[in-house]
C-alpha cells in the first residue's frame, strides 16, 4: 500500500460534490465534500468547482472519474443513458469524457429501464460498489437504496436487470411542508416523543398502507390527528410508515424472489426500512453502507484507467 | 310555489361561502357566493360574513342551516363527528346551533368512519342531496365525489355505511408546484395540446397506475419527459391519469359490488373520472351535478326546521 494518488474519484450530485483521493489498491487517502451540487455551483461553474475540490491532488497521468447528475442535461456534459440489462464491463466501456484541468474528467453514464420507464444517475455506481463489497455474488440480489428518490435495483447474476424509483423522501418532505397533513405538526425530529412511541406510530403507518394502500390511507393521518388518536408530534413517524410501507409492498410485486435483499445507506435511514420489513413479517435484510467511491474505483479498474498492476492487484 | 323564503341554506367550506334563499317546496329563489371560506373570513369574522351573505333575506322565523368546515375546530363552532352507519334521521336529529342575527344558525355535523379512520364535513350533505335527486334508491350505491379531497361514499339501503378520502386534487397541485415532476412543465391548462393527445396521455397514466401502482410509477413521469416520450405540456394530463387511476383501483377494493356507481360534481372534473373508468374497462358511471342546497333542504325538512306543510309537500 502506498499513499500515492492513483485516481481522483468524484460523486457529483444535485446538492453536493464529494471527492476522494484514491491509491492504486483502492485505499481512500483523503476525502472532501462541498455543497456544490449541480444546482448550487460556485462562481466559475463546473471547471472552478472541479479545480477547487481537487486542489493539490492533481498531477500528470492521474485519471479522474465522476458519477451522478454531473452527466445530466443540466450537468457539465450530458451523457446518454445506457439500456438494461447492463454489466460492469459495458458500463466501464461507455464512459464519456469532458476536458478539464486534469486532462479529462471521465463521466459514468446513467441507466434507463425502458419498461417503466425509469432512470438513474449515480446509484449505478453505488450498486457497483456494493456488489464489490459483497464479493460479486451470483443469483438474484435486490438492492434497496432509500433516499429522496429511493431506488430498488434488481441484480441477476451480476447484471443489473431492472430498477424502480420511489419518490418516498421527496413525498414526505412535500406532505409535511405543503399539504394539509403538515398543519399543526411541530417542525423537528420528533425528539420530544419517546422512541417506542415513535416506532409504534411508524409501524401503524406501515400496517395501514398494507391494509388499504397509501392512497386510500394518506388522509387517515389527518383523521387520526383530528380525533386525538395520533399526537401531532408523531405524524412525522406515522407518515413515513405509510410511505415506506407502500414502497415495500409495491416494489416487491412481480419478479422472482431475491436470494438476498440488501439495504444500502446510512443507518438513520435504513433503520426505518428494516423496521418496515419486520412489521410486514419479512426476513431482515442485510445492511451495508453506501460507498460510491468503491464503485468509482471498481469502474476505473474495469475501464483500465488505472495502471495495469493496480488492476491486477485488486482483481 | 311561492317566492317566500322558507330556509336560508349555507355551504361554508374552506375556501368559499355559498348561500341560497330557498322556498318551502325546495325551489332556489336566489343564490350568492363569496370567497369567505373559513380560512379567509372578512373583518368581523363569522357573524359579519353571515350577515353580509344573508343581507335582505333574513326575517323572523326563517331558519338557517349550514354545512361544511364551519363546524370544524377552526369553524364558527366545533360540532362533533357522527359515527357510521348513519341515516338521514340521525343526521337531522344531531344538528348543532350557534347564535346569530337570524336567531340561530343550525350546523350539520361531520362524519367519522372509525375503520380507517376517515372524516368528512360537507360531503354528507351533498350525499343527501344526490340520494334525494336519485329518489332515495335501495341497494348498494357508490358515490364518487372528485375534488381536492375526493370522497368515495358507500350507501347501503339509504344508510351511509363507509367512506374513504383520496387526496388526489391536493397531491396533483403539490406535485406540479413543488416536486421535481413539475420542473420544466408549462403552467396552464395544457390548452396548446390537442384534446386527443391530452386524453391519450391521461389514459397512459391510468394504465401505468394499473400495472405497477402510483408509488411505483410516479417517477415515470420524469423519465418519460427526460427521454422525450412525453412532451412537458402533457405532464398535467399524464399525472392526473396516474393519480386518478390509483384512486379508482384502491377505492374499489373490498366491499360488495355496488348496484350503481354515481359520479358527483362538475363535468370538468367528472369527465376525467369517466375516462378513467372507461380506460380500466369498467361500466360508465351515472353522472350527476353536486347540489349541497338540495341536501340542506332535505336535512332541514327531516329536522322539522320548516313548517310542516312544506315537509308533507316534499316527502
Amino acid at each position: 500500500m502506498s499513499d500515492k494518488t492513483a485516481l481522483l474519484a468524484l460523486d457529483w450530485g444535485t446538492s453536493a460534490l464529494r471527492a476522494w483521493r484514491v491509491a492504486a489498491d483502492g485505499t481512500v487517502l483523503e476525502r472532501r465534500r462541498e455543497p456544490w451540487g449541480i444546482l448550487s455551483l460556485p462562481e466559475g461553474g463546473y471547471p472552478a468547482a472541479f479545480d477547487a475540490i481537487t486542489e493539490g491532488w492533481r498531477a500528470d497521468g492521474i485519471p479522474a472519474l465522476a458519477c451522478g447528475m454531473v452527466g445530466s442535461r443540466k450537468g457539465w456534459q450530458e451523457v446518454e443513458y445506457l439500456s438494461l440489462p447492463l454489466d460492469l464491463h459495458r458500463l466501464a466501456g461507455s464512459l464519456a469524457a469532458v476536458p478539464c484541468s486534469a486532462g479529462v474528467l471521465h463521466l459514468v453514464p446513467g441507466l434507463l429501464d425502458e419498461a417503466r420507464p425509469d432512470v438513474m444517475r449515480g446509484e449505478e455506481t453505488e450498486a457497483v460498489g456494493v456488489l464489490d463489497a459483497l464479493g460479486h455474488p451470483a443469483g438474484e440480489i435486490l438492492l434497496v437504496m432509500p433516499g429522496t428518490h429511493s431506488k430498488w435495483v434488481r441484480v441477476s447474476d451480476r447484471v443489473i436487470a431492472s430498477f424502480a424509483t420511489f419518490m418516498t423522501g421527496e413525498l414526505f418532505a412535500l406532505l409535511c411542508r405543503h399539504s394539509i397533513l403538515g398543519q399543526g405538526v411541530p417542525v423537528g425530529d420528533g425528539g420530544a416523543e419517546a422512541r417506542p412511541a415513535r416506532d409504534e406510530a411508524f409501524r401503524d403507518g406501515v400496517r395501514a398502507a398494507a391494509s388499504d394502500g397509501l392512497a386510500g390511507r394518506l388522509f387517515s393521518t389527518r383523521a387520526l390527528m383530528l380525533t386525538g388518536r395520533l399526537p401531532a408530534a408523531l405524524v412525522p413517524d406515522y407518515l413515513p410508515g405509510l410511505l415506506i410501507g407502500e414502497e415495500l409492498l409495491r416494489a416487491d410485486e412481480g419478479g422472482p424472489a431475491p436470494d438476498r435483499v440488501v439495504l444500502v445507506g446510512d443507518a438513520a435511514l435504513t433503520g426505518r426500512y428494516a423496521l418496515a420489513f419486520e412489521t410486514l413479517g419479512r426476513p431482515a435484510p442485510m445492511e451495508v453502507e453506501a460507498a460510491s467511491v468503491r464503485g468509482l474505483y471498481r469502474i476505473a479498474l474495469a475501464a483500465a484507467l488505472l495502471p495495469t498492476f493496480a488492476g491486477d492487484a485488486a482483481c
